[in-house]
């Protein structure tokens, strides 16, 4: 088995505390919690998916801004607009798909913009934190009412505790479902190129005693035609007003053999990951990263010299192929405007 | 640029040569060319896929009946007889799905029946290794009919020299087209978990100076639904008499998606390629190869103790999925059974 690991974000201690970030690209083969007191090296770890998944990102960011306004030392209340501002504005660019982040930075913004203290951000930053956990909780119950007493379940990168500061979103749900007492057995999609799948999900599934298999992306298709999967789990990093949801690239084309399949496939995502500002999945931004992401595996080249790479990080799902969304204040479903609004909209 | 390969399969001289396989795990890292004279040196590179390919794969094996048999040193008929019947199945055993192998056996098993020589079985080897590079130009003038004078073609696996004696099945088309001074592009699918996209396909594009990117299988889809791609080729290993067709797991992944947003998707494929003994694809044995491929990439472990894979080698893409098949005796369009009888039943 694997050994136990240390949470993914943490902040123990008051507002000269650093910043513990457990690094997720050496996950599973190292573990190694950075300590971070530096704005620039929160943003790194953020660009390189030190710290990852969509809820995740939100509560580094928020901590990111206690970091970042620190450094700054501001001594007058103008000096803490100013620094709150510009520190607010870096850690928004630092990844453009996940709504989380703009979403954790405003909040904090709105705090500090009333009470100008490193303390008022670090309390409202673990407040942030708490509540994650409290969203990834009830997340994982109502995902877990559509899952079978005995089953297969399908999925996509990483969304359990390494992507969240809780449970998770959508294997917050199968975690649920076992402790329930279900027999849940999860079929990881790989997902290259970073394999969150193959490194992170495998991983937590192994370290909860659920059984776990790994398949290539390309195989999941084969494999839903087969009969053998119950259902397809995904989380999201964006969901737009009429339920189109963004999520880790190959997420659409698992949703395009699902659908092909009659296996429902359900997204698990909390209030905050939705952008009700975005009519429809087509205004999504979608972040192109490094192509060496795709020309080599794990630092080792794979690929032709000469041959170039498309490094699209996500891809857009459209609702009518979602079978329901599980939200931390309940389901959507069916996966439309109007309920939307409804569920996650006040 | 890359320097120019090796051959994939080659026989210089007579009864007594070795059979020379360029060494496909080790590219394009590496050239290295295999030296064969036993029998289970011939099976394992099969098994291994040093040498891979439907086609390429019956070429080998006739060359390998040679080696077998040749290493029994039969002294009288009787002795030949057994010898190539052992040799013979010992090779059709290797790999299960492409029927290129049975074929290609079968062919030489009905010339030793007739004449108990080895060098009639050398002169039948290399009599279909010729008709084997005839075959993939008539694949490449098909095929380069329905590419665009210029355009983005999308393909999966390597279906070029290193599959084929010849130019290949579906790159042919495109090494052809290029000729014919169309302009295309090339958008690999890595191809996990052997990567022969991002290996190979990427390899021969470079050679060939057309232009190639990689992208992840996961990402196949979202490219598709961005309007870029033109056409999708992919080879086969083996074709049900309905017009189904086996090839690289992952294809069917793609058809799909090729089909959710009108992009034609074209299997090449050489007549020798179909089995007109089975009704439908889901007759055709698909061969599940060893986790560990899944498990690791190019021998470095990536996924997490504890956990298992799947590893289906191919999968299977229905006929309505697919807007024709070239092969090297014309087009079958639409695919259908009597299409299928029309053009390769003879």
């Amino acid at each position: 088995m694997v050994e136990p690991l240390p949470p993914s974000i943490a902040w123990s201690g008051g507002v000269e505390a650093p910043l513990e970030l457990l690094d997720q690209t050496q996950l599973p083969h190292r573990i190694e919690v950075l300590r971070i007191d530096r704005l620039d090296d929160v943003i790194a770890a953020i660009r390189r998916l030190s710290v990852r998944g969509a809820p995740a990102i939100g509560v580094a960011a928020a901590y990111g801004l206690v970091v970042g306004v620190r450094e700054f030392a501001p001594q007058t209340d103008q000096e803490f607009e100013r620094a709150i501002s510009h520190v607010g504005d870096a850690l928004k660019a630092s990844r453009p798909t996940a709504v989380n982040l703009g979403w954790a930075v405003d909040r904090l913004l709105g705090v500090g913009a009333k009470a100008p203290s490193l303390q008022a951000l670090l309390d409202e930053a673990k407040t942030l934190h708490r509540e994650d956990r409290e969203s990834c909780a009830a997340m994982g119950r109502f995902g877990a009412e559509r899952l079978p007493d005995r089953g297969r379940v399908m999925t996509i990168c990483n969304t359990g505790r390494l992507a969240t500061a809780g449970d998770g979103t959508a294997l917050a749900a199968v975690f649920e479902a076992k402790r329930q007492g279900k027999e849940i057995e999860v079929v990881a999609c790989e997902t290259r190129p970073l394999l969150q799948g193959a490194r992170l999900t495998a991983f937590e599934c192994v370290a909860e005693g659920i059984p776990v298999e790994v398949c290539t992306d390309g195989a999941a298709a084969s494999i839903l035609r087969s009969g053998v999967i119950d259902c397809v789990l995904a989380g999201s990093d964006r969901v737009a007003a009429n339920g189109d949801a963004a999520n880790k690239i190959g997420t659409y084309s698992l949703a395009l053999a699902a659908k092909a399949h009659d296996v429902p496939m359900y997204v698990v995502a909390p209030a905050s990951t939705f952008d009700l500002s975005l009519s429809s999945g087509d205004e999504i931004p979608i972040e192109e990263r490094n192509p060496d992401e795709v020309l080599h595996v794990l630092g080792q080249r794979i690929a032709s010299v000469g041959a170039r790479a498309r490094n699209p990080a996500f891809d857009v799902t459209p609702a009518e192929l979602l079978a329901g969304i599980a939200t931390d204040r309940g389901w959507i479903d069916p996966v439309n405007a109007e309920n939307v609004r409804r569920i996650v909209g006040g």
